[in-house]
């Protein structure tokens, strides 16, 4: 199929609607960002890389690097950490306490906020320096040893997290926090920190349209039944209380963050990563959610 | 791939484990079916068929069965449904009254009981004759005209179905049902007396796991598009809150009921049906889920 | 103290301000009352009566009679009717079932639907001819024999009762509702039919101002010990989730309806009653409220 | 009435009964109280005390402090502070997120901690020196200037205070909280730490049974309006989701502490302080409760 000639027609058609919501405004660093730009990357497990627009510059890719810090856990943990942190969908906003009191401070699943402070504080234990480890990985799996976290961001955030400082805190009144706090909360902030492109992005994940192997390095980063079951997280609670619909629209795993980016995995095939800094209601780019949209719709390529 | 032979070993030793959990008892027919009884059938597009145990015998698919009421309404009415019912996992048990409130009356998807009578609602303004004609649908699917609905269980279900009549008022209250409140629910209890066998089930669903077309009759049920998001609902919406907890398991989009039943999809390929009726403690077949998440493992056949 | 110059000099005071809020429209009974009516009538426990405006017109007293209700279970079954409804606040609607799930089917207090629902569950249980029974119980205490169900506002009810024909069939499936479902509703919607002037009602509820005495009849209503908690009941919820409100405005425990009448209790002096149909935005009288808050000030009667 | 003698009996009554429920253990000095202490002060407006058992001894008075927190923001402020606090029962535990969380910050009333931290930090706002302030009218109302602060017990509340920490961190994402949060945390786990002894309390809170008056020194605390408003928000909010069960039970205004403490007011006559650090499962003390329920029948003194 030729993905880089409907990739370039949708880019025309969806540049000329309208572009509607709102760019994320809680810290300057994502208020600032230029709400028309627009860039979009898909990665094959063969290699074959096809792009349009601003593909190139990176941007705050925020909530998608729960992701690595899931499959570096995930990795090493096994399944011990789902004792901590569940896998169900959660029904609500991504930064809700509602559930965590009745479910007694076990988050929903790894993605919403609760969720990645946990695997934070799971990392935290495992690793001896756990922000440059982490780091490590995710510049092993992106094959790229430029990736850093950007620390403009992450005093950005810690200065108006709030809430989060709220979850961990509520968390760690149940007793699922076993690191010091503001060490565990240095870990979260600064993953959200990183900035990529989106040709980093789509490359970076191609470990989980490959069954967990990396395909340029042929690293195995995780087995297969890993690699299927982090699949099915981003399926089901990948997208906040907006997982349904991208599972009925978009029909693809994936996993959004408050930047304006979303990454989609095809397994056996590609990832793409779009970017678009306009938000919808739900907190997920308006403009990279109708490209998938559309683009699945076209290409007749689902796992459904 | 071998099916029948993964399938043999499989039953064998889950046969020999203990089998867990309680049989539903909250109506007769339910109740007094012999807990052991376990079959499994396995219908690919291709016509094969390959089934063991118990998988000629008709239990009570009960939930099962929305997802034909669901697809009859979404073939006649496409789009307009869904405003009037979401796409999106609920979180919370499956007769759950409390985000019926804070959503004003638009149940989150079609497979809890809210949504699907919703769906049943929708139907009876569609249908002339909404009883026949769903049941002529259903047979039509089947390829399997004495398919019928039980007038024993469903008075059983009227008798006992309190937090139904409870929930059904409650969306009137909001204005999401249209006709009459007894003329709906009655169609509701008779779309969940349907008995079915697992081998009957398993080439029942086939449209669903060959972009809408019937394979035998060559029949088209639905569109791609329509099969696809089907598919998506189940995958984030067919287990009542388990739905993350399948998809992580297994891997493959389904739906399950209270008598026991499970169907899962794997598109372009088969659908399978597993019948055994004793339930976890959230309402899913024990033997089914366990059935399904070795399955998968082993013939590492996911959609992930 | 004067009250009746008290009276006189708020009503005139009020009745130039500006009326606000809405009159209950759910059925045409109350839809078509004149928004502008106001009345008011203070009577002692020595049978003075002082009143002012529309103080002889009858009006839907609705939730008000469910004082009536529990007066009479309370006085039939003494503690045991605590088993099967609770004594706290709700904090949410009147109307709510969320709390109900929670709480599986144990309403949170007498007065909010699901309580009064309960409550006369267990006077269809008491009683060989509850609505006959209930009715002569009213006439009894209100020394007025005249006062009767309105067949009319009961059908209306019946017939937008959605909300709580969900309430009563979601208790029953909780197995706290021990009648007909269709007995109790008609005995709950003809309790909430009946029509009272506020002269009526201020003399009605002088038991509750007289340790259980009614003071004309000297008949012993209630012993003191569940006057007193019928009072305490009524102060903290006798107004849905605004009963701190009018706790802390107003001082005195009282039962508010959405026909636009409120009742409120001065232990050992007098039960006043108001009435103008225009509801806040919690369902309570507007000027009802603002008069009672005003009145409650100046005279520096208040129980805290 | 001859107080003395009831008290006398009702404690010797009461003593000899079983001590059911469990001392709070969250900090070491709340753990390591004799739970078997019992102490019992009455003190009238005309300035008689009577008391029996453990008096004298001071304990750890816990959320009692609260109303003297409120009782120096409303003096100071008067009607502003409602814009940021409310006067509603919550209906749920004492430190439960999720209704601030559909309320948007704003505590449904200054008695639950969510309310309580934000009237300290009001307290913040108002106040040059808040701690030294608040300490010295705390003193003031209790003509004892040697009530202090705890620092051992501050200590350990703080160490053990996530959920607090979460709380205010939650409010503070909604805007509700405008000073430095270790400052707001500091006056507030300080103003849980005072000790007092039931002679000292009872005394204390005098004011709240005179009008806003302290009947020794003829200060003048509150005006008439404030004192009414304090103790009505006292009678539908002083314990927490037992708030009904007390007013129903014991049918007078009053606040418990986690330390087993209890204050209740019979406004123009008297205050009672109770203490037995055995807790109920709702966190109130189980023998003050029961004392309170009793001696309030005998004497038949209730504000109902």
């Amino acid at each position: 199929m030729n993905y880089q000639k409907i990739i370039d027609e949708l880019y025309k058609e969806i540049i000329d609607q309208e572009n509607l919501g709102n760019v994320a405004s809680y810290i300057p660093e994502l208020a600032k960002v230029d709400p028309h730009k627009f860039g979009i990357c898909l990665s094959t497990i063969d290699n074959e890389q096809m792009s349009i627009g601003d593909a190139d510059e990176k941007f705050s890719i925020q909530s998608i690097a729960k992701v690595f810090a899931l499959s570096l856990a995930y990795k090493n943990a096994d399944g011990e950490l789902w004792e901590r942190v569940g896998v169900e969908p959660s029904g609500t906003p991504f930064n809700s306490l509602v559930q965590l009191e009745s479910d007694l401070g076990i988050p929903r699943n790894p993605f919403i906020n609760a969720g990645a402070i946990v695997i934070c504080d799971i990392l935290q234990s495992q690793l001896k320096d756990p922000k440059t480890e982490l780091l490590d990985f995710i510049r092993m799996v992106s094959n790229n040893p430029t990736i850093d976290y950007s620390s403009s961001i992450a005093e950005s955030e810690k200065s108006q997290g709030f809430r989060n400082i709220a979850l961990i805190n509520f968390i760690k009144s149940f007793g699922n926090i076993k690191n010091e706090i503001n060490d565990v909360l240095d870990l979260y902030f600064n993953l959200c920190s990183i900035k990529m492109s989106c040709k980093e992005l789509s490359s970076s994940f191609l470990y989980l349209a490959n069954h967990g192997v990396e395909p340029i390095s042929n690293n195995k980063i995780l087995n297969g039944s890993q690699t299927k079951r982090i699949n099915a997280i981003m399926q089901t609670c990948g997208f906040y209380d907006e997982a349904g619909e991208f599972a009925f629209k978009v029909g693809l795993p994936g996993k959004s963050g408050v930047g304006g980016g979303i990454i989609a995995i095809y397994p056996n095939n590609y990832c793409i990563a779009v970017w678009s800094p306009k938000l919808n209601s739900k907190g997920n780019s308006y403009r990279g959610m109708n490209f998938l949209e559309i683009f699945t719709t076209k290409t007749k390529l689902s796992i459904f």
